[in-house]
């Protein structure tokens, strides 16, 4: 099971939403508003047209609740559940005009967020002999990295840092400016390791080494082969066995099983939510 | 060429990279702060990883200024250019720990919008010997439809409405609700009609004649087999040679071209922004 | 009757509520902070010094709301009723203090939007003869464009397009820009008049029958005396029976009517909205 | 002269008119985008129709400069300065695109300040025989108390209290929930006159004895005619010759001076803000 | 007793309090929720290690049901209440995670708010056998001055103007730039004095004499000893029975009984918010 | 030296300042309005009156930038600087109207800020001779715990966590929770502990034991006396040489070096900013 933090941060959510709402709907639905009664009310219910791990149900919800609070929206899944095509998994009734004004906000969150959690399970499909675990990155939609994440977690995926401010990641650019890994490692553990893990990116053995020796908790193996990674997880694993391994870089589901063989503990995919493929959902009243 | 409207809603564009910003940010780059010398000043390109149409050029130079006014940013490409593999379309300069900052949210706009730029302009060329134009739809990631617009623009696109206030599109669930096509069409007309066109979708000839009777002044073809888009195009020709024809549904690029041969004048693409593969876009210092 | 499309903004109306409401009460009114009890409750009625059409209730009832949840408001009437000189049309009761701080703000909602009614119906009184409908413009005062044109559509008119986001006009400036009106025209339908009317404004005959021939959709007889519109009217009429036909500029209660009579479609006026009369309301406690 | 006090307050200005321009340009103006190509430059002149008070020049300068920063608006006229028919009171150069998407809304702010400020110096002129000051009310329109002051003080008026939060006015209501005059008088000394001047509304004689023997610093005529006013007056300046008195209800241009003759120090007129004729400004590209 | 306008600022202190949990809480707990299962529930007390005057509950309240409306608060003293250490003044119960989420911001506004009721209670106590009231000043911290006047109530104390915006205090820069203070109280009479009370600052008995004769309404005694001040009210009762007057200045609880003792009508202490104690607040899980 | 990280949230930091502007101005500076001319223009100094070490001269220089762009600020000392009393520290000038505008907050701003930064290093100058270093809490004011926090740099303290989300402690309430320390910290490693270390308070001997035989990365001895505390680092030293420990409650600035002596790494003091003593600063036009 993933953690639900919506509790925590509603007046967020609802922000993201309400915007979402505003840019579709504007001044308002010219077609719904010239058509149907005020007084009509229906019922319509959502199904996924291709087989999948659906995600986005609460806010889907909540997107009916702030154009109408008096629509009601049962859900007959729960996010992180696979769902068969075809598949009723959640029911809206209440006001036409309420559902049709709210009905494409809706579905583009479930779409992008269900394509995100059934990608990730994937790829946590293809690594389940292995200790290794899929992990998302900062290559998320901006504005909507809350629901990205989210999604990563419905499908069975960690996640990795929020934004810059709540982890630690030593690249290229840092180690040049402080004049080397060592130096970098040990200005970073003076300065703002004492709360955090101190991560260091290695593209080679010897980076790998160099970073080992720095004292990086957790070394992050950057476009390397199957075979480097190898040798990179035994140098480490043999040097400081608490230290962390992560794999990044080029990584895509014909060869992710390949880089959990390596024994890393840790996959980051770009591509979980840079390139989703939208999940087909629709939306038919009934 | 397309039009770029950023001055009419730079408040609005600003608030989406802010936020986009913050996001990415929040209480500070902890690894920057810890590593980079305040005074600390670089130069880095931008590089494509692969041929792409570019797009998102502004907004990226945008989140540099946002996060530090001094920043120095020049394109070397104009969005809506094909760009080969390797190419540097964009170079920026000043305070290290601003480019860094900023690098993130730049990438992740130019990622995307490049993406939906290059598979635009993919569908544009598929079609380029017929008549029939590629389109959009509100399909958008919720909260960024003006971005995701603008990017189908610079592929060579056009746009269909922006959201449900500017546009009419009667489907199927006011149909009903209104008693019939030839009753919704007529209510229309009266409500709405005076100052937009009314579309009207049909998924199938009775359906079309139905709608062209009625009076709707562009028809959208809803998941017809090509045969039957043909013969919808036929009927519709004859009867009414001012009305516009679009076609829809489960349209891609393997069969775009049948479609764009059966004569119809808009091709509507839903997977143009809600099924995005990023362009491998990279910042390097130098 | 008219569209309350109340339900799909609901979160802009109370930010125009709720900053109307600060503007007025700011940190806090000293008067009623001094003088009454926290736990005195009264009733209190509004009541309309002059014959009107009421507008504004479901306004005028959230900004009770969004000062004291607990307030009860009752309505008598409905938006766009005609009430007579010294009628009840609602009633307020709950903290006195919350029914007095919210007064002022409901009452300047109350007179401004009834003033509109009141006029609007006025207007559409005097042409109820004639197929011509009265509508609206976008000389309405900043930020309270919605307000204003609700109240219209409670006085029996028509609104015209919201803002420039929904609806084509072709003035003169576009005219000349664009080397003109046949070349504006073309240029429109080519660029947006797939999903809108093109509506084209001209000052004379000569102007008309270029727009006419251009393709306009809707024709504006702009500043014309009412002989020059007759003229129009012909011969439009004559050679696209489909176009509809708008009068505008320095129409007034007097010569209305002899305007309808020419056989316009339509017939805007700005001061429904610029030079708006207040009802006299006020607000009485029991 | 009257005081601008912009300098305080511009963030608060800004938020009113960009959320006006956003009101009106919404995602974009249509035919503008359509016909006025990107580079296409004009001057264009605002010219008033009628003899006016101009007021509104500082927010309709603000209004191009949101929009684009490189318009460049200069004024020939200054505020509160009256103006002939046909002046061109300023001029504004720029993008013809920009110049087009703000255009109405600063027409919008103009025309109605200038409305203001033009009935305010009419009222102004009819007693300028007197000590009579004129004053405006809290009759405003929501949101733009800040903008309909303005226009009093640029047309020769004073302004009453911005808000119940910055002056006590003692009503009826207040009267009675306190017990009697006496006790609210004495309450509001206690509570919150150390600050402010305690003004009391009367209706008739015994009432205005009241107010005075009670201590109030203002005695607000309520309603009264021009023969009551007058006796009114006679009794607050023989028992204290320092109390302010102010005349309030029903009076209009045609009572007004008769009014003032009563000796009263302040005339505070409701319509000055609530029933606005809006001066006739328009804004032609040359 | 003092008075509670929390009602009519609902939306303010929304905003305050979601701003502060945003701050604490932003992308997540990261402890709370790796630790405590979402379905677990607690009661958890607030208890004052400490005796105090308490102040800030309805704002602790407030706190935990914009994180979970479901979280139940119940208080067991009022704002305004002396409590005694040891004391339980609140409950709250519910969701673990909702309670530990708002924790912090709860206790950050009550240690506050309580420590500045306490040293207001202080003062009060030390002045009670004269007339002299204890009233704060405008050295608040930025953004909760609404909270922190609020807590001078509860403790006992007289809020002075919230702010520039709703009262009139003449410091010297002021006189120097009118020319003599003699011109500034006619200038500010004839300007703002119509609603106002006018307050002069004066640091000697030939400025209060000055004052007084230029009619000032409050005379402040700026940081004038006790021997002077006794002199300066001297003068000005015998002048003017009905002058306020105030003293200010380095004013602390070892002095504040001898300047009491002057005679002065209010005495004006920065120190109540702008050194505030923080009174020790804790909340214990039971 | 203390990191400045003002340019990567200026627009955080510009949003606190205009809300405090906007606090404290409201509907304008009534006395300035009245008496001060617009023309008239200023220069004041910034001057303490007791040594401090100032901070906060860049938010006090915004403060005036916001309320008008054209005032200048200049700068004699910088932020962390020990300043003597009766030192200018910094001058501005410009209209007075709009230096008298912003001083207030400036003002508030300086004073609180800079007594963070006094206090703070107070203690770290009592604890200069042990290695360990001064740190503060979440014990911050609602809304400005960065400035609160920034100041404490300014003192040359170091920050503990910004709030929930960067930075893990397990208190008494999670490890019941969690049905134990070894619990608690296996979970945490888990869940979230691949990015933070992770911290776990104890109150004795053995929950110290038990928190690092758990694998805490910290240990933070609550509320020990130093002779626990002394004997807690004695085991802590020799069971895992690289654990980090935190000395926190009732630490005060006679005890501080007691606890300092004991050899713990970090102190926490939550009074630098829950009971701030302002220092004296004033602003004085010459």
């Amino acid at each position: 099971m993933f953690t639900k933090s919506i509790k925590f941060s509603s007046a967020y959510i609802d922000a993201v939403i309400k915007n979402a709402l505003n840019e579709d709907i504007g001044s308002g639905d010219v077609t719904t508003l010239s058509l149907i009664p005020e007084s009509r009310r229906s019922t319509a219910v959502f199904i996924v047209k291709e087989s999948c791990v659906i995600a986005g149900l609460p806010f889907a919800k909540r997107a009916f609740e702030l154009v109408d609070p008096r629509v009601k929206f049962s859900m007959l899944h729960r996010d992180g559940e696979r769902v068969k095509r075809g598949s009723i998994f959640a029911r809206v009734s209440g006001r036409t005009g309420s559902i049709l004004a709210a009905e494409r906000v809706a579905l583009n969150l479930l779409q992008r967020m269900s394509g995100i959690a059934t990608m990730t399970a994937e790829y946590v499909k293809a690594v389940r002999r292995y200790k290794a675990e899929i992990t998302d990155t900062r290559k998320t939609v901006p504005g909507l990295r809350f629901f990205d994440k989210y999604a990563v977690r419905a499908g069975g995926g960690r996640n990795h840092r929020f934004g810059l401010f709540d982890g630690i990641l030593i690249k290229d650019n840092h180690i040049e400016a402080a004049g080397g890994v060592k130096m970098a490692v040990e200005l970073m553990k003076k300065n703002s390791g004492r709360r955090f893990k101190t991560e260091v990116e290695a593209t080679n053995i010897s980076e790998t080494k160099e970073a080992l020796s720095a004292g990086a908790d957790i070394i992050m193996l950057d476009n390397m082969t199957p075979a480097e990674m190898r040798k990179a997880v035994a140098v480490i694993r043999s040097e400081n066995p608490k230290a962390l391994i992560e794999a990044s870089g080029g990584i895509n589901l014909k060869n992710v099983q390949g880089v959990a063989a390596t024994g890393v503990d840790l996959i980051s995919i770009g591509a979980l939510t840079h390139s989703v493929r939208a999940v087909d959902v629709s939306l038919e009243i009934r």
